[in-house]
């Protein structure tokens, strides 16, 4: 499997966990934001939507958002398991995941950020305080939610996990305080411990800058 | 099963859709936003995030958010389903589901539209614009993608119109002009001759004004 991936995109972040947690061997293809890759031709064929992630499966087609890679590598690739065998919690940490897929991510995504800063005009400050707003505001809630023992949904690594430590490395990216979030520190320390959170952060991937 | 929900809530609607859809008897909710109800002490103890829908199940376990609601629903109803059977097939109509869940209607979403016009002093002009703006980059990809035949994944009702028929129905309200989109609006059309779809709209809500 081909993985078209950029260091700091956190969708990308996600699928990269999920792989190396399931142990899947693939291959790193990156596109770089900064060079605009991602709107060119050649990218456009793969993901017509020009974001990162998309998957290249092995026949060669390709699967592109990130949730939607998630839930397939959950239904080919089932142990270990990032969901749980209940089904009611099941939806309690597909509910936690997309507080950060839905409520907090995509508002404070680049592309949303650039639109702020170029067609409305806002300065770097009201950019920080939109930024930590969103992620607040999920925060929040999921640091009354989740349980921390040690992961989110207690001793077994779930989908919560997979998208809750790519928004912390966002938050502390921008500087967000995260002394109210004590056990959302504690989950994402935890997880930094284990080879498939380390090897998938942006510092270790190819294509970030040495 | 209880759904709280708000006529005009796109998320909300989503779930009405695939409730009727499967035929599934609920009792609805209604949460009046304009009232601020979701932000009572009273919803924040079933929801605690203060957004809808929330999913009250039988045995007075609540289920948030509409993707985790859905995905839920799926596995616990699965007939008829709403994903085909294929893991591929799946994976595409989840990937055109996540267009409208992730990249177009977070951004537009109410308190999204209030910060901006509150905060950052945002006229309406330039709010039309914003909105326009994200429903048109998400619409540009789903229109050359969906195969619209009635609907988008073909003969069978899937996520993919579960989601979209709602994020219509906001590009409408909000002046969007289709003509660009007329596989879209074909979907769109075909969706509002099914009575899961017609019962589960903004108008033909309880809470909806008369």
């Amino acid at each position: 499997m081909e993985l078209f991936t950029y260091h700091r995109s956190s969708a990308a972040y996600r699928v990269r966990i999920a792989l190396n947690h399931k142990g899947i061997k693939y291959t790193a293809v990156p596109v770089n934001l900064l060079k605009a890759e991602h709107r060119g031709e050649d990218y456009l064929r793969i993901s017509p939507q020009g974001l990162v992630p998309a998957l290249r499966l092995d026949d060669r087609r390709v699967l592109t958002q990130s949730n939607a890679i998630l839930e397939w590598l959950e239904e080919n690739y089932p142990e270990p398991a990032l969901l749980p065998r209940d089904s009611y919690d099941r939806g309690v940490v597909r509910s936690w995941a997309n507080i950060v897929a839905c409520d907090i991510h995509p508002i404070d995504n680049s592309r949303v950020l650039k639109y702020l800063t170029g067609e409305l005009g806002v300065n770097d400050e009201q950019k920080q305080i939109w930024y930590h707003h969103w992620i607040k505001l999920g925060f929040d809630v999921l640091e009354q939610q989740i349980l921390a023992t040690p992961y989110c949904f207690g001793e077994q690594i779930s989908m919560a996990d997979v998208y809750l430590i790519p928004q912390v490395y966002n938050a502390l990216r921008f500087n967000l305080d995260m002394t109210s979030y004590p056990k959302i520190k504690s989950v994402s320390e935890n997880c930094h411990q284990l080879d498939a959170f380390f090897q998938a952060a942006p510092e270790n991937q190819p294509d970030s800058p040495t």
